[in-house]
């Protein structure tokens, strides 16, 4: 049975709302998910959060009453408690009714499956957290193997990166690494890296893209460091009609990874 | 002469804080725009500020300084203040040492150029603001003539979404009109209105686009209303190959706009 909960000093709330923090989610091995339809992601693909908090309401909701059971269920642990304190621990003011804490998984490059799909997206740097969220959502869409975190980026567990990717950091697989570390691990099996440039001649719609492919994309100030761009083996230009001549990085990794995707159903393949 | 101002009390201070409030945007006619990659995009485009605010260290920027005296001989009024004082003003921990306050220009249908562009981007009830501004930085990118908004969306002027269009708020024709009145404007002449659907059959890749074509994009959590869609001359699919079946709207937009550009281009228009 839930318990129920009303005080913000309770430790479960608390260690809920730790979870905010990147350091505490380290020492916790945890993150969190707001929300019915990303918890409902979450167990569409076999998981369930190892702690749940949620109102009265929410309850009403056989989806959501459900998925309370089945943590409960599971040995996990379930909080009922009002809105106020919900909002607390998601730090809004129009707060889910439904929270759920997730076993952070491990993210060593070799527990990535590299034949799990034959495009994956590789981050450099990248600080948003919502453009590190979005671009897990897009890679949801174009069945990407999953999103490799490289050098100083946003955290992907975070409630902001979490809350972005709308469900897809439960069905993404997620990677961080050093680059020389990333290209050690590369280079030890087939793989094309490519790389977008304002310096590139090849059209980004000419280009021919194999398979596995993985789609660097750089720092939203700076974009990829000149080294980083010699080490591609191929680099793409998207034709900019603009004045400003860049795009945001989520927009421009989407925008590469429909091309890619493209590009090999025209191959048919 | 700048003026030196060292008070939070200051009426320009107070008057500039009040633009991120949407109702002061409106009585004062003014919006806000910070930094000088931003300040300086507008200039490159012929838009300075009314209002400029700075900090000493801001000045040693030969840029900087060219638009401060330019905005002086204007008739414009330029502060020197604190970081202190910026931050407030900007609402940022980190503030740009340079934040101007802009004119904001008329919003209506009539005002629009439509022979300005083939493309144009038209969002309907698109609350969040960052995505917004994202999508005026893709139509500047893709040299779109500008974004229409209908319905109740986020406003184009607020911070945020300034921040996010990196300057493309200075180059994109910006409108706002409830749909009736949108659909009445856009028949007056020749348009080809396309929307994106998971209830369509054509493929976005295999339809054909004609020019001038608006391009709309629904609202983030529900989509585009099924009777905005029967409005539609064209309704398009993205295939999903994900679990999620859906993409952040900037990215859609995006997605969208670079594929009805690369048709044009392949038929050589």
């Amino acid at each position: 049975m839930a318990r129920q909960v009303t005080a913000f000093s309770n430790a479960t709330v608390k260690r809920l709302r730790s979870l905010r923090d990147k350091k505490a989610r380290r020492a916790e091995g945890l993150f969190l998910a707001e929300g019915l339809r990303i918890i409902a992601e979450a167990r569409d693909s076999g998981r369930l959060p190892e702690i749940i908090a949620f109102s009265a309401e929410s309850t009403r909701h056989p989806l959501a009453a459900e998925i309370i059971a089945a943590t409960e269920a599971a040995g996990g642990e379930a909080i009922e408690t009002s809105a106020d304190i919900l909002a607390k621990m998601s730090g809004k003011d129009n707060p889910q009714m439904l929270l759920g804490a997730y076993r952070q998984p491990e993210t060593g490059l070799e527990r990535l499956d590299r034949a799990a799909s034959p495009l994956w997206i590789v981050a450099q740097a990248l600080r948003d957290p919502g453009n590190i969220g979005t671009i897990l959502r897009t890679g949801d869409a174009v069945g990407a193997g999953g999103l490799i975190l490289v050098d100083d980026c946003a955290d992907a567990f975070s409630v902001e990166a979490v809350r972005a990717s709308m469900g897809a950091i439960f069905t993404q697989q997620v990677a961080t690494a050093r680059w020389p570390e990333f290209l050690a691990w590369l280079r030890t099996d087939e793989g094309q890296l490519v790389g977008t440039s304002l310096n590139a001649t090849d059209d980004y719609l000419v280009a021919r893209y194999h398979q596995p492919c993985f789609l660097l994309i750089g720092n939203e100030q700076q974009g990829l460091p000149p080294d980083y761009e010699a080490e591609c083996d191929l680099l793409v230009k998207i034709p900019m009609a603009g004045r400003a001549d860049s795009l945001n990085a989520a927009v421009a990794a989407a925008v590469m990874a429909f091309a890619i995707k493209a590009s090999w159903r025209q191959e048919g393949s």
